[in-house]
């Protein structure tokens, strides 16, 4: 993995053991595509990762710094950059310190394209409520961390999670959308799960989209679902546990717009 | 800040920036209190540090090595040895991977011994309520990090954090004891909050504490306040809020037993 560590505006040879992203996960970070090292959501990334630092209290950061940065080590081709945003060096204990912000930039291969619908496992672990958090990419991701290694042992490569409530959140690296009575539906992330950045792109091209509770009944009564992700884009889905999803021409025809707004996404 | 990382049982020169310590929290911390080199509660600290990679599913790490190097970063005088225990690096993606964990020790100054009882703020931040993580001393502490600034915004060095229906769970970085008609209270820790070592060893010393839900009215009604933690042991509370605790005979005998059983955190 090639990374690359700044401590303000400065590069660092090396991640501080000292760092409060490893010791509280008090930090933030965005996958982002690129192709042919051009990032084409940038700028919404960069919204989402200044919109959570101000919520939490961290300094912003050289966005042109990093920009330029991360252009240096994309190489041709499809790969997702990861940039990470911690609140930076501090002494012991939770009180933060004023010391500047350390990023962390690295590139990562892109994952392959879906061949086929995705089956879906039904997490048992929860997602808390916690509005303080809720809709931030944050680093607190043990819920996320324990509900993908749980959907492996199930044998599925992602899951639905739900709230201690039983109210469908997210799945687990993914936003999650059920068209239901003809209307696309998707969760509100004001009290848990991330606020994607493909979500928001999404909704902004297509505001007949409802922000609105899901219940696991009204998920399993579904006429389509599908996943969307700010690398993967939009991802058709055909089975949740035991229950099926037939192939939807409103998925399709959203797919479409989708693509046509955001090329980049498509992957034949 | 001395640190040392080791990479399962080699010690490696410095912390990959892939650590999933950093990316996700996974992982776990303790904070032991030495002195003169000598660790004394190591074994307990040890326990809840196992007990909770179990939980997560972390693969157990050398004990007899981290005590060792430990002990030789350790001088004289009354330290703080802190220990990271991470899930290692892994690939991009919540996905656990199958590589060794990560440990990072580190020794800072103890904190200075209190001189008077503390007064506390009522955090507004709220913890949330997760059962999967509850006890755990793990690395996503995104809570505890916007209660302490909060309580800095205050004017005040610690604070009661209550969870999302107001009941009382802990202090920013302690555990949080009231007596009631004649009796010692603590928080459950199998919603929210963390199951302190130095509360364990009160638990064991007084087995007439009684763990119960606690709620904001018993509290602010509470006959007398303190905090523990593992570092600074037992320390009287004499305020919380506009709601003030008069010194209390049962505090004294408690810390006198507690000194008598543990005299490193004996401060005179």
């Amino acid at each position: 993995m090639k990374a690359r560590v700044f401590r303000g505006g400065a590069e660092v040879p090396a991640l501080s053991p000292a760092d409060r992203g490893l010791a509280y996960g008090d930090g933030l970070f965005e996958t982002l595509l690129a192709v042919d090292g051009d990032m084409p959501w940038w700028h919404a990334h960069w919204r989402r990762l200044s919109g959570g630092a101000a919520r939490l209290g961290i300094a912003p950061t050289d966005q042109t710094l990093l920009r330029s940065a991360a252009a240096d080590m994309l190489g041709q081709g499809r790969q997702v950059l990861k940039l990470i945003l911690t609140r930076g060096e501090s002494g012991r204990g939770y009180l933060p310190g004023d010391g500047p912000p350390t990023a962390i930039l690295s590139v990562h291969p892109a994952p392959a394209a879906e061949t086929a619908p995705l089956a879906l496992h039904w997490c048992e672990t929860r997602l808390a409520r916690q509005p303080a958090l809720a809709g931030l990419k944050h680093l607190n991701r043990l819920e996320n961390v324990l509900a993908r290694a749980e959907c492996a042992r199930a044998g599925y490569a992602e899951g639905v999670m739900c709230d201690e409530h039983g109210q469908v959140r997210c799945a687990t690296a993914a936003n999650i959308f059920a068209r239901i009575d003809g209307v696309w539906h998707t969760p509100d992330t004001a009290l848990a799960g991330v606020a994607g950045v493909a979500r928001a792109q999404l909704l902004a091209l297509a505001p007949d989209i409802r922000v609105a509770e899901l219940s696991r009944a009204a998920l399993e009564g579904a006429e389509a679902v599908f996943l969307s992700n700010a690398v993967r884009g939009m991802m058709a889905v055909d089975r949740i546990g035991e229950t099926a999803f037939a192939e939807s021409a409103a998925y399709d025809t959203l797919k479409q717009r989708f693509l046509a707004a955001h090329p980049a996404f498509a992957r034949d």
